[in-house]
């Protein structure tokens, strides 16, 4: 990533990038490793296609609408490698390519602590968690949610006084759920409203996962409060995991189905939360942050996959997710070549990176 | 320990050593190791008390009434190394010296599975109680328990059709509390009761250490299902853990008292049981019994400690408990020397162990 300040124009080539069909984080990364500017990634896209559709970037126009609608709510974008980009989300890997943030921005300078949990939950949990986010706030730690109902709210609530980022898989202006209307208004005056998402956006199903990976990607621990199996919330636990972040669950009786997901989390590992002091001693015990659990398998940017390396790639895609080592190994070619010859395919629609990191045909 | 039938005199003998005052199991075990008979180190003991009271072994007639007593309740005693002796409580360090039990005795050759809670238990707890005992138990499961009020009680009546072991802190004839009359009946007729202690002893707080013992003691894996922190559960399953069995706790709210001690227990490792199916998963993942964590620090049985190394370890004790090891490193002398030396004082009321093992003033 290039250091020092961006250009205007390479700044909205970024956005465009971004912005751009079939670029998802990884290929957003790569592409500005491989070609030093997004501006440069952008003449460049045509010729990575060989076979399928190019996908086309949106026009300058439709840029120039998505910053208007930023400066109209007062939200500020923050790239990748610019100055206010969250530390915790450059850690990632590969990080979000930009942020949307509304209010006190320069609350992202401090690590969070994610409280997060079911969305019809119970009035002892959203309790549980209110009174968890006041603790850790007070002890100063930044609270962390995604603004759903239930347990996130709750989170908030708790913390509007000491610092919440909430997360939104619309944009920043997208008020969502509408109960929450007065909640989404006071945190952009106290606290930080984020979304990778335009800022006028409104939230579908399928952004929810990105909304997930940033409140985990923020926060250095995450506290799963009430969850039943297979909820959203055991995904942002996971990807926590996974971006080498620690995952505490509060337990609950078995007979409680919404106790089913945390001690199915605990089962597996995560540390038991009773309150805040369990929190806290797990941060304690952290010596820094520790490295996502999945490795890049990246390597020199110039790697340059030829046809030939591309469609036998291809052809050892299905729609079952395998993982980058797989395909290293079943093509015998280099980890970087390979690597790239998935983002070019990927940008041709024909792969596709899963939440986790593991590929699919497109 | 001698293999084969004993003769009625040293059976007499060997419950006569058990009920000699400051004789516990370890000083039982190590006087039969070191004597080859309980004659013998019941001859023995007064040489082996140089400084104290030499205790006295209760008379014969006080033991042919215990014999008596349990003939009349149709009890049955079972001494270490007899036929009949529950192999997973030969295999502790120390066995208890005897068990008395009555009811279905052949019910004890099966491995346990410890079922234990609170006293004072939620009606949500004493249910997934009783319906755990009774997966369990048609799962092909012995359910040991204490009788108490609450998840014992529970535990018990889930297993009655299957199989359970009620382990009393009293004699096998000593109904307490008096409202599980009726299941006491129950148990003795179609399970079995097991205690250390003579027939128709009383309980008095005491005897609970030994008695909990047992429980962990006849069983692989012990259940915690309600338990407030520093509650007897809690002692139950710290035992099983040093006896090298399994430990499960059922999770709860922090926000409920009784799933304190459960919640602490998982916070330590304990596996999380919601159900049977995690139990018998646990019990699928043993390779068999695995060794008790707290290792014998005996040796040759024929150690004679002098006057000196023993007025040298009784300077050494503090009402701070010290382990073995601490003795041994800060005496000098061989490990089989100083603990014959702890036992001997032992006798005397100069020493005692507490139930981990570890050692004060007496």
């Amino acid at each position: 990533m290039t250091a020092g300040p961006l250009t205007d124009a390479e700044r909205i080539a970024r956005l465009r990038l971004a912005r751009t069909p079939n670029v998802g984080p990884v290929a957003f990364d790569h592409l500005l490793a491989r070609f030093g500017s997004a501006e440069a990634a952008l003449e460049a896209l045509p010729r990575l296609v060989q076979r399928g559709a190019v996908p086309s970037p949106p026009s300058r126009d439709a840029i120039q609408r998505e910053l208007d609608a930023g400066e109209r709510l007062g939200a500020r974008l923050i790239l990748t490698g610019e100055p206010g980009f969250p530390p915790l989300l450059a850690a990632l890997d590969p990080p979000p390519p930009l942020i949307w943030a509304m209010g006190d921005a320069a609350l992202l300078a401090r690590p969070g602590i994610g409280v997060v949990g079911a969305r019809v939950a119970s009035a002892a949990g959203q309790r549980f968690a209110r009174s968890l986010a006041l603790e850790l706030g007070r002890a100063g730690h930044l609270i962390v949610s995604g603004l759903a109902r239930g347990i996130d709210g709750a989170a908030h609530e708790g913390a509007l006084e000491t610092g919440t980022v909430a997360v939104l898989g619309g944009g920043v202006g997208d008020i969502y759920p509408p109960e929450h209307a007065e909640l989404h208004a006071r945190i952009a005056e106290r606290g930080v409203i984020v979304s990778e998402s335009p800022p006028d956006h409104r939230a579908q199903a399928k952004d929810f996962p990105r909304r997930n990976r940033l409140i985990s990607g923020l926060s250095l621990a995450i506290v799963v409060v009430e969850a039943e199996l297979k909820s959203g919330s055991l995904i942002t636990a996971r990807l926590a995991a996974e971006q080498g972040r620690e995952v505490l669950a509060v337990p609950g009786s078995p007979l409680d189905p919404r106790a089913r997901g945390t001690n199915d989390l605990i089962r597996q590992g995560a540390a038991v939360c009773e309150g805040a002091d369990d929190v806290l001693r797990v941060l304690e015990s952290l010596g820094g942050l520790r490295e996502p659990t999945r490795r890049p398998w990246r390597g020199p940017s110039a790697a340059e996959p030829d046809d030939a390396l591309r469609e036998q790639i291809a052809a050892l895609l299905s729609p079952t997710p395998v993982s980058p080592d797989d395909l290293v190994r079943a093509s015998g070619a280099p980890a970087p070549a390979v690597f790239a010859a998935v983002v070019e395919l990927s940008l041709a629609g024909r792969a596709a990176f899963g939440p986790d990191g593991r590929i699919t045909t497109g």
